[in-house]
């Protein structure tokens, strides 16, 4: 672990890394959450997907559009082009809930672990703003990167 | 609970709900969340905020943006002029992490429970963003709504 | 028929129209329009909304999104909380293609047509963005305002 | 004609498509589309833009800026720095209306179909916002790709 | 004057100000600016404006545009319905430059003075962009309030 | 000087530049600006910079999210992804005010002058935002491009 925190100065003020030396390598990152509820709001999210009502057919589009604002809605990250990315939702009974991961690919000067930890966090919402007329005390758990490649530090995987 | 999912039409299809007979009512919504990292991890974030390298003021100021962005992000949620944002980020050394807590204001026809939440969320990813140099192994959990007064649906309150 | 474009002063440059004495009422406007495909895009089209490929989903979640970005996308529109957003999608095989309707309302002191026009423009694009690997002659046609209701003009209804 | 449409994966779920390993090539699309209205409304357009209330100048503007967000606004479609945006718009008397042409080039990994798409709508939906005042009926018709230029699937023209 | 800096709190931490007990009343904020350039520049300007080249028409949306961005680039501003904004560009030959006046209105609980600044900043940044091909030591000078109107510090008025 | 404003065809009409045939080459853009206030102003200016409310550091935030807006506020401004962006904001007691200093790099095919201006003029507005409740006659001024490298241009340095 490095104890630098590349997104301040020498004098501890904030700004935007130069990453204009670093090369231009295609990058990944997987991301992924949960959003925890009752079986019974659960049941409404599967017997939905299948009927009517895709509650997470919408939070996968969300997590997605997400993904692209994610330069925008983290200050100090730098903008790219995304060339990939695919978001997952899968009930799972023994949370109960939904399980979420992500995605995202780049050609660039800098990963994208944070383009993929926004789509999760952004299909999670959307998750939770669907169900809520059913479920308040909804809870969003474990939003966490679980692998990236490319760049200088190299790969990194989440350990089990 | 109730089994109704209001971003539903009758026929299972995705809509904005019609909110304009809903009567303009003071709305407040309080959420909260934590980022889960190393005690080595979090000396920096309080040694940092004190002298220099302010991690928690970056991401007070993302989460307050991003509150404004909430309409924007989450396909469904009804655009609303938000009248207050407040963003508590505490070093907690028992987590150890990040503790946020955010409170959203509005008068108005819909509630801003997904405002609070939003602005929890990019919060938490902001922290995630300026820390990741320093241990990329943080984990974002707990979001959920700590309380919420106004509207036809009154007050609620998560159990502790 | 006037022939005062109120977008212009009387020095004929363009401005935001001041609307700060028109009176706040509910507004109702909705629009329509069509994508012209092949019989056979269109198959795609009834078959994937059936089985996989939710084309017409992803469009309606388009245009609701859209009909919000209304004033940021029309340079002299005002911006305005829009307390509905609905789209019907429908496929048909008389044009052939996809039959779009969208229905806005607000309370304020300007009408939602160009939200209503800007969520059925986005969804029709949306639509020829998901089928365009497998045609990409198709055609956008009769985009149009069937009825708005409210405001100092009154209602309106498109002649059939 | 392909039946494959690329914006779902092989279980159906809507993703935005892998292009990383796609070649970095010249890009060029073309789209055109019209404004339908009365012959005294376009008189209000040819007489504005000679003298005042530039009509057609404040659509043109509207449809570059349009292009640009082009990718926020089509939920699957990847961001991609234009590197050129022209639109012309004609009064044309035998339609009786507007029409409207656009130009966007890029360098990159998919084409620029939806921008060019994008950037004529925007543009027929801001001259509709301007003369609304003066006619409600007006229709958008037309709205498709002349041609395109660039990546794997080559060259293409619409049929006269 | 005040010493009270009201978008901190009493701990010194930044918060988007509550505004929901103020009273929702008319407000209007006028804001100038000037972009001092060299005679030759003006004179492509003035030129331009005539025959060729709409410099100040360009800059005058590009303002009426920005000033809808205002909360979403002023990171602690509320969100608010503006309900007039107009821009007057005026080459000026004593300058020799552009003088741009903005004015905005709403119906609000908040002030429009950010919106107006923010208005004539975007239109002087949007003359220097159009204008840089020609001349790069151009500068923008003198943006400040010259009036507001509403709220409950009342009005004021700039000293000549 | 030359005459030749790029920004309009032949016509006279505003387009987006063609820059697909540019050299993609490193490109770095400086500018400043001043924010005029009373002795008194920047007094809770430099106090609270060190003890309580940080309005250099909200303002500093501010200019670098805004250098990322550039293109969407610009009207013919290309959009691309910059690689660095740090601003300086001093307290200078000769002012007496702050001044704004931004530094912006990219790789690309255009230069980065607007966005470094750009990331000022929001820095600035954000100061004058954060302290108009101490002083509403504060002035923006000498807003400029101090220097540029790289581009077919070559570099540009303001004359002292």
């Amino acid at each position: 672990m490095s104890g630098k925190l590349t997104h301040f100065d020498a004098d501890g003020q904030a700004h935007m890394v130069d990453v204009s030396d670093k090369d231009v390598t295609d990058r990944t990152a997987i991301a992924t959450g949960q959003v925890i509820m009752t079986p019974e709001t659960l049941a409404l999210v599967t017997e939905g997907t299948a009927k009517k009502g895709d509650v997470l057919g919408v939070a996968r589009l969300a997590g997605i559009m997400g993904a692209k604002k994610t330069s925008d809605l983290i200050p100090l990250c730098h903008p790219l082009p995304v060339t990939k990315v695919s978001l997952d939702l899968e009930p799972d009974a023994d949370l109960p809930g939904v399980r979420i991961t992500a995605t995202v690919k780049t050609s660039g000067q800098t990963g994208v672990e944070m383009e993929a930890l926004t789509a999760v966090s952004t299909a999670a919402l959307t998750v939770y703003d669907m169900l809520k007329a059913a479920e308040k005390g909804m809870q969003i758990e474990g939003i966490k990167l679980l692998a990236k490649t490319g760049g200088k530090s190299g790969s990194y995987e989440a350990k089990p």
